[in-house]
């Protein structure tokens, strides 16, 4: 065990007919929020007038600012922020996937600095507050309704950065499995290669058995590919969606690493580049890169790979090497019949631009600290993945 | 999955060294602080020397209080509550096991209240404020670090009582596994039987499958088998201790009982009045109760018990009622493999008084909530235990 240290102040609010609850948890950071979200799918499904009732109930004035993409842009972002700040509200509260929660927190950051929140990110300049966020989680996948990160895409380079900053912890956030029961399947097998990916870079990346850490972390496993079999056969599941929910939460708020020593990302900087160039699902690029990730550690490295999938997947008792292929074969085997794709053609891109996503992979691998990762490494490994 | 709220604010800083950490927490909650402390085993390892530095190397003054009991009574937290209001003290820090970090809990809220510490634990009295709390640990078990309850015994009539308020969640806690390492193997036993309890009271109480929390208890039991078995052949080994560290705070911090919906705690119920009226380690009453108990369960209820035993000690694939007891039996066999008592005699306690004890342990069943649990039946359950 490697010392660490372990902070997430998030309250979660988990289960069904809670939404009403974001009125008093918003009544205690102000009176007036800026309601952040994607599509007007919020407003069909009755979860926007639910939010908007309950905020009036409390005396909340809240401004809408809609429109946010999968893979969210700095440019809306930043509108976001200047919206923020002209109506002077006093929190912001995102409603939907990952990546509206994400750009909330972004909102949030950049609402309370006066530095451009790309430069921030970039660490360029340094966040001084953030107004509170509250979150509202419609597809469990990113954790980010319990993490302390944000990531964005530029738009012009469509380079994609992450943020770690305690400053937007959300305060608290509302997780109601049933608001995940309509997302599609494809959209939940994207959501469980992202929680898959969550899980197990840590744990493929860090040198040692860690006895505890490698325990919960193969439980969850356990849980997302157990749920996914319910859903396949039943996709509005509840126990299944809210099982998928809660080990998403865990899977990415710090706990699962807290005390595996040093781990990388291999497969999010790797990932990172094809949905951010291509527009692609996060977690199809995750299930694109992490199978031929793996296959290239298990040249050198293949004993804590091959205990995992003797763990999770029962492969064979062979040699460790042996043993990590079978397993990887399972891995890709369990995607495909999740339905998530394997390659870059069988998510729809065809003449993939190896070397301006190997550029941004490499920008990436530089400033997550991944020294292994050369610019000519990286365009090699994306031609495996054509 | 139920629905649940989780929130727990406390910052962990866990590993080795980090001792003088204390002063920089504390300079952010005061001036002055009352340190709580046990026996001055504390002062012979010198952990207490480290913090009185840390301190003031921060600009900390501080007043000293030692002499916490294990089982902490209500009148040595009432000395500290005066105390620390005559001292006008800004925080607490509590520096030891369980036990004092229990009562450091109590001095916080007594402290910053009107009302008498007792009355509020009896739910008499409300609770307004409490002193802000930093915990240094050196007895891994209780998972007071990381939580907002403790547990008080009255003088009089040795009536033991938990309150849960999260006002005492501590703000940081140091968790430094060498700190353990001189631990005696029997208290280090004690301790395992009490994480056991934390862990598994929950998940033999609650009357469905939860896939998640169910694997995740289970991760963390193994853990706690394992790492007793190494700390058998050498009590000093540093991997071992932290992951019983470790897997003490996750094992009572409200996590793995979050989304599991009612469960109750008759183990911790039964054992309070043995430790309270006969000065009993608390984790010795646990090992007492916690088989007696199982077995009545599995009369009625065999299913989730032969379940967990089938995956911790691979006890057989028979009926349900035959392997819930082969399970138990192993069980038995864990704790006096580690050292830990199955009988009052075992313990010392050679003339208990039945009578007494099941008035104890009914009045806190009541207060708990368990209706099931009559007087002759706690009486009769005890019959059982000489």
């Amino acid at each position: 065990m490697q010392n660490f240290e372990f902070y997430n102040p998030t309250k979660i609010i988990f289960g069904k007919n809670n939404l009403a609850k974001i009125g008093k948890e918003a009544s205690k950071y102000g009176k007036k929020a800026l309601l952040v979200y994607g599509k007007s799918s919020l407003k069909t499904t009755g979860v926007f007038e639910q939010i908007a009732e309950a905020l009036k109930e409390n005396g909340i004035e809240f401004v809408e600012f809609g429109g946010v993409q999968p893979n969210p842009l700095v440019s809306h972002a930043r509108a976001g922020i200047d919206l923020a700040k002209k109506e002077k509200v006093d929190l912001i509260i995102g409603a939907g996937g990952g990546s509206v929660l994400d750009e909330a927190k972004a909102i949030a950051m950049g609402a309370a600095c006066e530095d451009d929140i790309w430069d921030i990110m970039q660490g360029q300049k340094r966040a001084t507050a953030a107004l509170p966020v509250l979150t509202i989680l419609t597809v469990a996948a990113t954790g980010s309704e319990m993490n302390n990160c944000f990531v964005l895409t530029e738009d012009e380079t469509h380079f994609k950065a992450a943020c770690f900053n305690n400053l937007v912890f959300p305060k608290a956030s509302i997780l109601d499995p049933t608001f995940t029961t309509t997302l599609p399947l494809e959209y939940t097998a994207f959501a469980a290669a992202d929680i898959f990916s969550h899980l197990t870079e840590g744990y493929f990346t860090q040198k040692e058995d860690t006895l505890l850490q490698d325990g919960l972390v193969e439980a969850e496993v356990r849980t997302i590919i157990e749920s996914m079999r319910i859903l396949i056969a039943d996709s509005k599941d509840y126990t299944a969606r809210a099982n998928m929910m809660w080990a998403a939460t865990l899977g990415w708020n710090g706990l699962l690493n807290s005390g595996i020593g040093r781990y990388a990302t291999p497969c999010h900087m790797l990932g990172h580049p094809l949905s951010g160039h291509y527009d692609l699902a996060h977690g199809a690029s995750l299930s694109i890169v992490t199978p031929k990730w793996l296959r290239e550690k298990a040249k050198t490295e293949p004993r804590r790979i091959a205990n995992f999938f003797r763990r999770i997947f029962g492969t064979s008792f062979a040699d460790d090497a042996t043993c990590a292929e079978e397993g990887i074969q399972a891995l890709e085997t369990w995607y495909k019949e999740i339905g998530t794709p394997l390659t870059m053609k069988e998510a729809g891109v065809q003449t993939p631009d190896l070397n301006t996503l190997a550029a941004s992979a490499h920008k990436l691998a530089k400033s997550w600290g991944m020294k292994d990762f050369s610019e000519e490494y990286i365009r090699a490994f994306y031609e495996k993945c054509i």
